[in-house]
């Protein structure tokens, strides 16, 4: 039978998953989704994902491809995958796409969200998705400084490129606000370096905190001055992948309420 | 020494507590609050909360006091309290009030928040604090129809008294607003019988279904008809517990972002 190709858009709860690219035996979004898929069509199949987000990162709007020979409906496809997946992995849309689509390099952007929780308590009921920050955050220095990371550069100083490549990206968008108690960072851009928000939100907290200054910010993006440490995966998600195609997949990826 | 009052405002992640209330070997919220609460004052001491949530039900606002001859300021006994509380409980505010005063039998009212995720596809980010509710809801028959419990009325019909008690309690404030693709429902009364809300949601969930209509609700409430079925507890958390008292402690409660 002839195989066809399909992408999915998933969200799934990191904070059991050794991240989403298969590593051994450790439990990965990639690792489950293959089972499921396995469980369902009987075929054995690679998926393949637009970013290799670290264990206990989240993702709303994670893109994933694979090929399959499934006789039925995509959504039907979707609907039993939905039963047989664990509570913490969905599959919020699977549509078929070209032979020569890839999740990963048809992704025109990925846009990544940390969330802080700034306030003195600890809270349970955020600790999950949000990383504390107890002391008073300066966010509109905090935006100023996200500003100057847009456009194409060289991120070398954020991040390790894998296997040598080269560290030039191209950050579309970077914003910081406050909503209530939380501060929302998103970034958007082509692709990241490992660990780059991460270190970017890291480095961002010290200007929040007043440790560096706007101009002092510019000189680590330039590599004259070293980032900060990379902030703990439990505020960062995935909140959608960018994709050319039909508008159903565009807008299949919902912001969070 | 003489021992005095606090108050303490809570916040727990009821996700892994069999409720607040202490009952044999199980892990409860009180049972964490006296263990953590003998760790810093060397002090045994029986901890009374306002609620006696159920297990799973989570809490924003929950009261709590104690009396105790610890002889540093609130504030101390609250970092201390924090830093050896397990993650899913923290202190938010405590405070003095009069010997006479006690977290259950001063409470002006109660307010829940029962949150339902309304949308097709299940979501590993929501399903901690949500109930997920497939089928389109009418928000607004929900709605006019949580207004009919407003009043001092006999709520019989949607729960259990304790020990053969009276069921009449008094509504202050019940709504349901749609905030996205979240359904929110609130219910602030004097009191609650057990289970109260989450039969009073289950009902309402009827009505927003189309099953019931909202003079069908009405017959609800004066047992010319059966309540709905209990709806889980992941869905429910205690928002606030008022009293009257000086202003930091009726502002110490905010509200979710």
């Amino acid at each position: 039978m002839d195989k066809y190709r399909l992408l999915a858009i998933v969200e799934y709860d990191g904070t059991d998953f050794a991240g989403f690219q298969s590593q051994g035996n450790k439990r990965t979004v990639q690792g489950e989704l293959e089972r499921a898929l396995h469980q369902i069509t009987s075929e054995k199949m690679r998926v393949v994902g637009a970013g290799r987000t670290d264990t206990g990162v989240h993702a709303i709007g994670q893109g994933a491809h694979f090929d399959t020979a499934w006789n039925k409906s995509p959504e039907i496809l979707q609907r039993a995958l939905n039963a047989v997946l664990p509570t913490d992995i969905s599959i919020r849309s699977l549509i078929e796409v070209p032979k020569n689509f890839s999740a990963r390099h048809s992704a025109k952007s990925r846009t990544y969200r940390y969330t802080i929780l700034n306030q003195s308590i600890r809270s349970p009921l955020t600790s999950r998705y949000a990383l504390l920050v107890q002391e008073p955050l300066n966010v509109q220095a905090m935006n100023v400084a996200a500003h100057c990371l847009i456009g194409e550069k060289d991120f070398g100083a954020f991040g390790t490129p894998p296997r040598g490549d080269n560290t030039v990206r191209q950050v579309y968008r970077a914003q910081v606000e406050r909503a209530g108690e939380r501060v929302l960072i998103e970034i958007e851009a082509n692709a990241f370096l490992y660990r780059m928000v991460r270190r970017i939100v890291g480095t961002l907290l010290l200007v929040g905190k007043g440790w560096l200054s706007i101009d002092e910010f510019r000189q680590v993006i330039v590599k004259e001055r070293r980032a900060g440490e990379s902030v703990p995966p439990q505020g960062l998600c995935l909140i959608k992948v960018k994709y050319e195609l039909a508008a159903n997949v565009a807008d299949c990826t919902r912001s969070e309420g």
